[in-house]
């Protein structure tokens, strides 16, 4: 039997469109066992009225490929799934499922594939980089995929670095947050995001936070998908009045993000109001960086 | 009087268009006098054939704009320039004028501006920061033009990076230049360029030579820039093929740039020979990075 614990991530990181993410420490657990026949899912938690307990589980069509890519065949398989991380958020619950299920699988096939190797076929499976890379290798990372591997950068983001996240209660799914971003962008909107991700990476490593803040905005996909997040102008000013370094989008939505140092009470509650203002209810978690990724939990 | 020593510089550097450059050991040197009346400027090296000697000079134009922000009135002014850096070749002539006008401008004038007030003027004047930074502060930047001020972060790169220079003698108007690059670019070439340069920035930081070298790709200037080149990809490839870490248009070109650890003197002479086999003499120099920006020389 193995058990393993995923971070939830946040990607899109300000300008770092399909680039940068950060690890959280909220997390999933998953538990592999081979059975001598058949498919048995369990699931608790997050997705437990909606996940799917079969074949098209998507942890077990992870897992599915790392088998096949290994050559082994497990007579039966048992998955439990104990998840923290909420579905559809924008918090990297799709991407965890894809790093837990194919990192679960190769360490009960015998640990042949490197972490390297499974980065490149979570990041074929997901599409984008910018959560699958934070989920598998914690901290905040910028990836790139390329043909051969994902090549990244790992920071491990200084300690005092917190964010509040937002949780309203509806869901957004990411194939609908894509379809509003137009193919064609100004290049001087890119130019914008490029200077703005560079200075914000380095920043972080510097551990400079306030400038690590002020670059958060973005030009590529935060103006298009407004409009699906009612109230996130008003969630955007109230967060940092209430004293937040900085706030983005979390993903593709409708999870709001909120950077903080200190002030993180008042933070949550003025996103909360915010949200509330317009009908919506929203959770609140104050969710610090994890410096791990997905490890093996012995207990 | 008044002697200061400003660096040329590489922007655009890889996928950091409009963002990220680097300032070399190659310098044009300054002097600024206060005279009972008239200007006088005097000119030897590079451009002493081409450059104004009256009002539009750009060294005094610079300067002018300092005169006037502090309420500065010289009765003459009498200014030397000693210049190293080629001009219209992509290392940061232009900028490095700049800086150097304003920096000499106000240290003859008491010194009262600040170098992040003295950046902000000198980008407004050149349009966009990638030279101006690295000219002013130094090492590599990456950074961000803002309304109020630039946003920078300054890295010093490992001592055993330096870089062959190939100087086509053919002048690139940097207007030309700017005028094949499309207003629009897709998307997904604007995320391709996002995650290479923050992947470059981390790289760098980090000390790892071979990924800065691997996330050196562009997709926003460099594909349009090549018709303008002569045998452009031979030199790419001659100086890849001799062991350079990687290659691009310095700036707006016609220069190119290879990364080197070693491998200095093969990487020379094939891209000499790249554009010799076009008819295109050249010159390469061997540069390190300058890690001080512009500097008040005492002598």
């Amino acid at each position: 039997m193995i058990k393993i614990r995923v971070p939830g991530t946040s990607g899109n990181l300000g300008p770092g469109f399909d680039t940068v993410g950060m690890a959280f420490q909220l997390y999933n657990y998953l538990t592999f066992d081979i059975l001598s026949s058949g498919l048995q899912i369990e699931i608790s938690g997050e997705g437990e009225d909606e996940l799917s307990r079969v074949e098209d589980n998507i942890v077990y069509q992870a897992a599915l490929q790392v088998f096949n890519r290994v050559n082994f065949q497990p007579q039966g398989l048992k998955i439990i799934q104990d998840n923290s991380i909420p579905m559809s958020r924008g918090l990297g619950s799709s991407a965890s499922s894809i790093v837990g299920g194919m990192v679960g699988a190769n360490l009960i096939s015998g640990g042949h594939l490197t972490k390297e190797e499974i980065l490149k076929m979570a990041v074929d499976m997901e599409g984008h980089p910018d959560n699958v890379t934070p989920a598998l290798m914690g901290g905040v990372t910028a990836s790139v995929k390329g043909v051969q591997e994902v090549d990244y950068i790992k920071i491990l983001p200084p300690g005092e670095l917190h964010a509040i996240v937002a949780i309203p209660d509806f869901h957004l799914s990411t194939n609908v947050a894509r379809q509003v971003i137009p193919a064609r962008v100004d290049r001087g909107d890119a130019v914008f995001n490029i200077g703005r991700t560079s200075v914000m990476i380095g920043a972080l490593m510097e551990g400079n936070l306030p400038l690590f803040g002020k670059m958060m905005e973005d030009r590529l996909h935060q103006p298009y998908r407004m409009s699906l997040i009612p109230g996130i102008k008003k969630v955007f000013s109230g967060a940092k009045e209430a004293g937040a370094l900085s706030v983005a989008i979390s993903g593709a939505g409708p999870t709001i993000i909120a950077f903080v140092v200190d002030h993180e009470e008042k933070v949550a509650l003025a996103m909360q109001d915010a949200f509330l203002s317009e009908g919506i209810p929203c959770r609140t978690l104050d969710l610090y960086p994890d410096a791990e990724g997905t490890v093996l939990i012995r207990d």
